[in-house]
């Protein structure tokens, strides 16, 4: 294992996360808000000081980096930017729990939007802000920002893919263009311009320029920290509407939008998994508008907070308009179902991914098929393309560790003895990196009752979701410290 | 398709069910229960009108049979007997609602154990003793039974290997001598010795000859229909151990008993699956038992009520000592778990088995370390030996099968809006043949409430469950059909 270069991006990545602690802590001082900007002081001083040392003083002997220490990197950084970025909640006193901290800091990074807080707007502006933006680049990935600033090893492109190939969602990466580097640019700016044209487009909705840019950078990661108690539901039906696109928006492969950029917007239409997604939405908002008919005022209302709620659920986001908590079983069956999902690889949502979805139905199907014609050979296709038998049965161990993991972590936070239901959504919505689950963790209430205990166990699963399970996993995996 | 033999052997596996209600009859007219004996008499009748005809006038002209026919012959076959089955249920008036009273015969034949029924003791002797009967034919295998008594197809065994695999549970099918009729009638002659024994320890107890005997059926087949109201509730300490005793004895693969009589113990005793099977129970009893110290008056009560509910879970039989619903969450949270697990492959039991679950745990290992080791070959290996790619492939897609099918069926229940606790546990218990969920399916309650859509969606579980997926979903398989 390649420490010195290990250790030289971990402090790299603390050193970006120092620099980004910045506008919080400017944001305090301008709003008078001396605790929080204590708190922040300090957090970028602990970064700075941890990260110079390993980032630019110690220079690694070699440059070359390997699967393991791909996945190495990737676990150790995130734990790091997520110890780091709960300092300044841990600090300014705003949470003395440091497992409340730690959750909510992670839980931001990892987009997935879990609060242990009831009463979020006292935590003011600067602590506000760092918790949405923890969401933004939680969600495009730290180490992929950090490529784009300079290259992390030597020259050799395929060494910055073991990287990202464990930082980014999906079954693949897709090498746009060919430098590595290049293709994280363009995936950040088509990043930016969308968030930037959503906070517009809620800034001319009315919106406050604090709420328009909170509320974007959230979205962005498909987050779901709100800046109001109630979520997104004092909001208005513009807001609430311009949300729900915008999540359907980050919820897509942004692969097909360089597509569209290039002019094959036939190309990216066509996208299997794009197509999966809008029928999964489609049917989904159906069957749950039919469900709800009798809970909205009008056929209006409902198709906007169902849409809403099948969006946020999707997207992995977890911002709420209504109480779908209440909602009848059949609804709320549904809504824990889509939670598998998730949205689209490539995407900056989480969940299983569509794409994986689609091959496990593929994958069934054939076993289904194997189980009467024994000797039949039947191919598994992807997007037109054949999908060997080694990828299948990744995507295969991918999915059954997804579950085992879920389970593993409702059992484990049982000993809490809260419900069944709370237990089992808490652990698919971290996993998910959704946020809200049912019944305990139900769309108004918050993750703030769990023990310290369940609170660790939440957090590590929501990192182990962010991350697609193997950075994480590794780094409890003896054989990976051997030499 | 070869449609002659399929429904020749059909019509003889309903012949033998007519046969086997002659004792329920019997007992309906000595006990002088007089619309039993009604509705069992008109049962065979129907029985031996459909099945003769089938069975025994019209010859196939060709008895080659491929593994589609046997998949298809298995289904067809066990919704039969399930339909016949109901009828003493259905015309003796003790259940009028026909979906009722197929749900309560499926869940016997299954050796589910789950009843729609409150007050089964006002069912009478005659319907009691059919109960726990269709637990001891369905246990082992109708056709398997029907092959004991003649062979099924030509002189060829490939093709009753072709019937025995659709009907038998586990990974593979072992060949304990070169007959498979031989082989089936060896496991039957083990599986009558052993329902002897425990009948007798039971009588020894000082149970009537009836309880004795039903008990001994239910606990042979895994099944848990009891023939008291608060199932084993009531019964002596010993009467509780016995069935402890022989739940595990029945939950364990026959070859190894085939083995001891061979003399070979050492090698039965080395047994992989064995081994891992008596980990579990060990460290649920445990833990069980830890977290529940408080609600029992002794260590001994405590160690008698566990190690039955883990038993009863594990073995998929479903009596009842406990409300074990009423336990910490944590202890639910396992049973629940262990409901997944099931017993050996080769048994009685139902459940993913053990040996599936231990593939699972080598398929996932090798899918971490090939993370971060892309490029090492790791072979899986199984009781000492090699398992081949495609046969993990099987494993890996049956357990996902295995999941969304008990997703499906718990989001088709949902509609009844009960509690979501309620539809999965139902839904997981009915596809591992358990019977007995969690809250409003809990160890003291029935599935009586359900709508009639919701039985016979749980129905079809409990069937897809006991013949492992294949049989029953290729029958809606449009392209098995096709010539």
């Amino acid at each position: 294992m390649n420490y010195r270069m290990i250790s030289g991006i971990v402090g790299k990545v603390l050193t970006v996360e120092a620099a980004f602690m910045l506008p919080a802590l400017l944001i305090a001082l301008f709003c008078r808000e001396g605790a929080a900007a204590l708190g922040f002081g300090a957090a970028i001083a602990a970064a700075l000081a941890a990260g110079l040392p390993f980032g630019f003083l110690l220079k690694p002997r070699r440059t070359d980096i390997f699967a393991r220490d791909g996945l190495v990197t990737v676990g150790l950084a995130w734990l790091s930017v997520s110890l780091f970025g709960a300092l300044p909640f841990l600090l300014s006193g705003a949470m003395p729990n440091f497992f409340d901290a730690f959750f909510e800091t992670a839980s931001g990074f990892t987009t997935t939007g879990a609060t242990v807080l009831g009463d979020v707007e006292a935590l003011g502006f600067a602590l506000l802000y760092w918790r949405s933006f923890t969401h933004w680049l939680g969600g495009m990935g730290v180490l992929v920002f950090l490529l784009v600033l300079n290259p992390l090893t030597s020259r050799n492109s395929g060494e910055n893919m073991h990287l990202l190939r464990a930082e980014s969602p999906g079954v693949r990466i897709t090498k746009l263009v060919p430098r590595m580097r290049d293709s994280a640019s363009i995936l950040y700016m088509i990043y930016i311009v969308l968030t930037v044209v959503q906070a517009i487009l809620l800034l001319c909705g009315g919106n406050s320029l604090f709420d328009s840019v909170c509320l974007a950078l959230g979205t962005a990661g498909t987050g779901g920290f709100a800046v109001r108690n109630d979520s997104a539901a004092s909001y208005s039906a513009y807001t609430q509407w311009i949300i729900t696109l915008f999540m359907f928006l980050f919820s897509v492969n942004f692969n097909l939008y360089f597509l569209i950029l290039l002019g094959q917007v036939k190309k990216a239409l066509g996208n299997e998994e794009l197509r999966g997604f809008l029928l999964i939405i489609f049917f989904s908002t159906a069957a749950i508008l039919v469900n709800t008919r009798h809970y909205f005022g009008s056929v209006l209302e409902g198709l906007r907070h169902v849409m809403f709620t099948v969006l946020t659920i999707l997207s992995t986001s977890g911002f709420v308009t209504v109480d779908f908590d209440q909602w009848p079983q059949f609804s709320r069956t549904m809504l824990v179902l889509l939670m598998f999902i998730g949205a689209c690889a490539g995407s900056t949502g989480g969940g299983l991914k569509v794409v994986r979805v689609q091959l496990l139905i593929k994958t069934v199907y054939r076993a289904i098929r194997r189980s009467f014609r024994p000797n039949s050979v039947r191919l598994i296709h992807n997007e037109g393309e054949i999908v060997d038998d080694k990828t299948v049965a990744g995507v295969s161990a991918y999915i059954l560790l997804y579950f085992l993991l879920i389970g593993a972590a409702a059992f484990l936070i049982s000993v809490d003895g809260r419900s069944m239901e709370t237990n089992f959504t808490a652990a698919l919505s971290c996993m998910s990196n959704v946020g809200p689950g049912m019944d305990g963790v139900g769309a108004v209430q918050n993750y703030g009752d769990f023990s310290n205990f369940s609170k660790l166990v939440l957090t590590l699963t929501m990192l182990t979701g962010r991350l697609e399970i193997y950075p994480m996993l590794v780094l409890v995996f003896p054989s990976v410290w051997k030499k």
